[in-house]
């Protein structure tokens, strides 16, 4: 009867209040409530929408329908880092080492990828042994000792949004700001974190390639920061071409090791070091963005961090001579360049083409269930404005057999456009959000 | 995919063509659509509405998600009623014997209470013996014999609306006026018929209580029989009161049996007057709706109605005589008169409080699973407007215990009630509408 009420009245515009949605979470993660009733009041949410309220009640309610970690006897600052995902995206791999190397604990869950953008999860896996599935307790422990784990979402956490989440897309009722916030924040918030940092990506391989769209969703997100005592700042950066060069699982392993050693290509070392600033100031690490970003610079420089990030792959099951030597990573059997087909100019490198032509080589999913394969993919070196000549390696294919390669080529094709002139590319990092409004990212 | 593609499209507003809708139809009746994926559906459809082209391939996907009566071979016109439902609402069973005995075939096929208001086929059960779970051929034979029979919905028949209409129940997407139409018709196109006459209910007892909703839906419906060659007109009734004076199973058949017997409430007998005429013009028994209605009162002042309905109770393993006998029905063991606590006039007898009354003493349904107590119920002799002295008799309850005498009293406090004025009711039958138009109902 409860959910019967509030489908009727949310379907009518009108609002549910946070004992409801307390009543409709729990009963719906203990199987109380048909996924046909959730399905009518997602697509009913879908279009009426939530206020502010009601996103908070409802990602508190998710959040409460689980377990929690609790790392509030640590006395280092716990932050994570949340990004909408992309194509190329390896930024998790290199923030969390790099930020854990200078002081903060970061507790960062992840998930698998799904559709054409690549999940942390997944990426991990391609290091042998490296376990992500661990408990909280376990979580908790290494947290305490190396001040970072990079683990998935396990069952114990918000399983209220783990049943909704898997509803919504299968009914189509995903791309819903207070729906995605709330889902976000559910998770992150069960972190027990003490700030977080959203890379909210823009442009046409984004989830919501908008960027009033991004905008909306990082103050929805940071309005339930606040609400939850997790001060929230989000950065808007460019998804309209791959971060850095390497697509694929275990090609964007290595290029995360290099990076983590000073060596990582400019766009995604200006990424990272943008977002773990905003880390290292919101936990009191640093005064501003610019001494965060020294100390940055100088954990990748003495090469504490790439010995934090052997520390946590030994301590989860994975060989750490991997940050030296990616070579120990699956290796494709079928390597080929791609050459420019004409002269001109990069005019673009379009993610989602990409990130499907990942998933025809066996590197990716369309259901989660499949099976991935981490060792195909690409390396891109094109970047959207640079002048080519024809002939020109422009980019490899890593592919398991022959018709790979072919796939591959054509992926490449279709995502590659050379032209007589050139638009300029987003700005890597456009815009930064805080409670307090949107101002233009600028960094001189 | 299919399914989430449509969703997706009518969630942002947009048409869904017949080919899909018999594909999605199809696909739902042989459980190939999960009801989640209904369920959304559902819910965009009732927010983003259904066009006519929409409703029209809705319509007749359900209906051709099973079988069909075929009475094509008759020479006589197939006409059905359907009413929108209410409390009292006993026209079907006068209605369809009287029709018939004229000359129109009625392959009348009816619904169970569900919620206040009453169903035809619980009052027809309440006859020991009668079958009303006749399949398709036995009842074909039947109306080929006798020119009716009144049965429930088979299996065979629109198998997609029948969980269609089981899933908007649950899921608070039932008052849609495309899906409220299309799950009408298409059930009531699957009977074969050469017309259709719509008892479309308003005020505060009806299902859409609102005139204009009631209009929305009966130009919906006509529409609907536009478009697949069945003529349909429909009369907008009144239900801001009961519609005659029982209102219980068995003690509505025993006033039907009293109407085909020419001892029929005057509200009763003009309502069922006005539908038969429109059935008997329809069908081209009569050129006019005045000799129609001759024709009408003739059937019933020879006798002719009261013997139909025995053939047909008869033929459907019932005891046909309760038709000069309605003591053979259950009687309630326990029955009481109802005093008028005041003088005055009769300001309302609300047909809810009354519907919900029955509910309470045992003789109607909150789910589809509850039995019913045939004997209980109330006779309303009181209609808005009567002036009456403190103490005289307004009813009598029917229970089958003291406590049940008790909730009855109860239940006719809060139903009828007695003021210095009252407004006039609604007019019995206030609007005809056909696809030419919308006309106020007279006879004069």
């Amino acid at each position: 009867m409860l959910a019967h009420r509030l489908i009727e009245r949310k379907r009518d515009g009108g609002r549910i209040d946070a004992g409801e949605w307390r009543a409709l979470m729990n009963a719906y993660a203990a199987n109380h409530i048909p996924d046909y009733q959730m399905a009518a009041l997602a697509m009913a949410i879908f279009i009426r929408g939530l206020d502010r309220e009601e996103t908070s009640a409802l990602t508190e309610a998710m959040l409460r329908s689980g377990a929690t970690l609790d790392l509030s006897s640590m006395k280092a600052p716990r932050i994570d880092k949340h990004s909408t995902g992309g194509v190329g995206d390896k930024v998790s791999l290199v923030l969390a080492p790099l930020v854990a190397a200078c002081g903060v604990a970061v507790p960062m869950m992840s998930g698998r990828g799904l559709g054409h953008t690549g999940g942390t999860l997944d990426k991990l896996e391609s290091i042998a042994g490296f376990r992500t599935d661990l408990s909280l307790e376990q979580a908790k422990a290494q947290i305490e000792k190396l001040g970072c784990a990079l683990i998935g979402q396990t069952g114990e956490i918000a399983p209220a949004d783990r049943k909704l989440y898997a509803l919504r897309d299968a009914t189509a009722t995903v791309e819903s700001i207070p729906l995605i916030s709330a889902s976000i924040m559910s998770k992150k918030l069960a972190e027990g974190l003490t700030g977080l940092v959203l890379d909210v990506k823009r442009g046409s391989g984004a989830f919501l390639p908008e960027l009033e769209r991004g905008l909306d969703l990082a103050r929805t997100m940071i309005e339930l920061g606040a609400d939850h005592d997790c001060p929230t700042v989000a950065l808007i950066t460019a998804m309209d071409r791959p971060l850095g060069r390497a697509c694929g699982n275990a090609l964007e392993v290595e290029e995360s090791m290099l990076a983590l050693r000073g060596e990582g290509p400019p766009d995604l070392m200006e990424v990272t070091y943008a977002l773990g600033a905003e880390m290292l100031v919101l936990g009191g690490i640093a005064t501003d963005i610019d001494a965060a970003r020294r100390q940055l610079e100088k954990a990748i420089g003495t090469g504490r961090a790439a010995e934090k990030m052997q520390e946590i792959i030994e301590a989860q099951g994975g060989n750490p001579g991997v940050v030296d030597d990616p070579a120990v990573l699956p290796q494709a059997s079928h390597v080929e360049l791609f050459p420019a087909p004409r002269r001109g100019f990069v005019a673009r490198v379009e993610p989602r083409t990409i990130g499907r032509g990942i998933i025809a080589l066996g590197g990716g999913r369309t259901k989660i269930e499949d099976r991935v394969d981490p060792s195909v993919g690409f390396v891109i070196t094109a970047k959207p404005g640079d002048w080519v000549e024809a002939g020109e390696p422009l980019a490899t294919v890593f592919a398991s057999d022959r018709s790979g390669v072919e796939s591959g080529r054509g992926t490449l094709r279709a995502a590659i456009v050379i032209a007589d002139e050139a638009d300029p590319p987003l700005p890597l990092v456009s815009h930064r959000v805080t409670a307090g409004g949107v101002e233009l990212y600028s960094r001189d």
